[in-house]
């Protein structure tokens, strides 16, 4: 039998899961035990920090319920669900618009809607037309793809985190026209706050650091024999572009306001090109 | 503005906790998003295996309540918790007796017993003399040092887990006498596993692991001027011994039933000698 010292620990846990069935399971949980013990070991945890540890997870595992994921938010702090990302979009073409963070709050099963639509329905704000073509990398329009846009109201908040905002407000689908143009209304965005009445709250109030992302509009389109893109658009100008809370904005993303016209009222357009990579093959 | 990639994510993520204001908090949340970025870089973590750790987590804090503690369970079965023991008792001296882990089932507050009372009441099962010598490094014997002992039942449970116990049963709290000397009698502990319907044990059974612990009495010792020693005796011949699911056995540790005679009656007797390190200066 082995004598357990801070050395040889990490090996024994290892070994422990020498019969795991599941090769990638294996591969994942050894990496994950290195990195925990490298960290431990590094840093000399101790059991004051160690418990302070478990009583942070422990209400980080409380505070979530079915609207609201605090572990999310957590692995949306510390950059992880940003670099999943970019891990995830790795091989995708140069040509390709970049992807950006889903968030949690995306919802499923909008209709469609005429292009034109006004997503913001009686939403006080100032409005804007967001407009734009989705191609392929080789430039050709694509027409018949899909958008899903959805946002959050200058108060900050989504439909599904405000009882005072009708369900699906803010939310569309749209289908680009035969030259693979798009176009709708809704209400300019404004940058707001995480959640922050939390655990994670509490942790970006001890590390100094702000919980706000800056304002933007999410997009997920789709077309066929091409890698659906989920991605957001961020408003030029805005305090938080360098410092999003949880990573998920970059420059090639940021669209600046465009004064237009529209039945001779002038109204600012915030306008992009999507580029579509082709499916992994 | 910076375009986030994959490279850039991490020195971009450390940055924004420069302005921290706890020089211990800051260094130990470096470590923890380095090592973090690290592990999902080396394995690639996918966007679905992101979303199977997210909803793992949810249930270890579902799952968890007064009573129940999953986070601890996950952190002993993978090793965090065993490791962070060793690290704090790193600098004793290697003449004292090895520490082990407190585990979640130490009930404050059990009253002082006289030497040689039964802790097992009216427990079932094989009685057992537990004795010994407490002394310092330098072999002296230390009188009136305080140990605390605690233990499962045959049936593999604590009192606090089970309703047929009486309260506080296999619970004790001896001083040592004039020579150092403390000797009790319980009944013999038997290898068991760790609450293993939750998340935890579904973990353990995707990795080929096996949830018992080997059969074991917990040992609290403290005197004045030493170093309070929390460890543990197995039981040698245990087939859990060298497999223990929270990687507290180690082979320092294990200790042999002895024939032994008490009024002419035969019992097995547990022996065994601690040794308590001079206090940290």
């Amino acid at each position: 039998m082995r004598n357990l010292t801070e050395k040889n620990l990490t090996a024994t846990a290892l070994e422990r899961i020498s019969e795991c069935g599941d090769p990638r399971l294996k591969e994942v949980t050894t990496a994950l035990i290195r990195h925990l013990h490298d960290f431990a070991r590094e840093v000399r945890l101790t059991p004051d920090e160690w418990n302070v540890a478990i009583k942070f997870l422990t209400e980080v595992g409380h505070i979530t319920d079915d609207k609201r994921q605090e572990f999310i938010l957590l692995s949306d702090t510390l950059g992880l669900s940003a670099l999943v990302d970019l891990i995830a979009n790795e091989g995708k073409s140069a040509a390709s618009t970049d992807s950006s963070l889903l968030g949690p709050f995306y919802v499923d099963g909008v209709r469609e809607m005429p292009l034109g639509t006004d997503i913001a329905g009686e939403t006080a704000g100032e409005r804007v037309i967001v407009r734009g073509i989705v191609s392929s990398i080789n430039r050709k329009p694509l027409a018949g793809a899909l958008i899903d846009v959805w946002q959050a109201a200058p108060n900050g908040l989504y439909d599904v985190q405000d009882p005072n905002q009708p369900e699906k407000n803010l939310r569309g689908k749209f289908r680009t026209d035969a030259e693979g143009k798009f176009n709708f209304r809704s209400v300019k965005p404004a940058s707001y706050p995480i959640p922050f009445d939390g655990p994670v709250g509490k942790m970006l109030r001890a590390l100094g650091r702000h919980p706000y992302r800056p304002a933007h509009v999410h997009f997920m389109i789709s077309a066929p024999h091409h890698r659906t893109l989920t991605t957001a658009l961020y408003i030029d100008g805005d305090k938080y572009l360098d410092s999003d809370a949880v990573f998920g904005s970059r420059q090639s993303l940021v669209a600046g306001y465009r004064s237009s016209s529209e039945g001779g009222s002038a109204i600012d357009a915030l306008e992009f090109d999507f580029i579509l990579d082709a499916e992994a093959s």
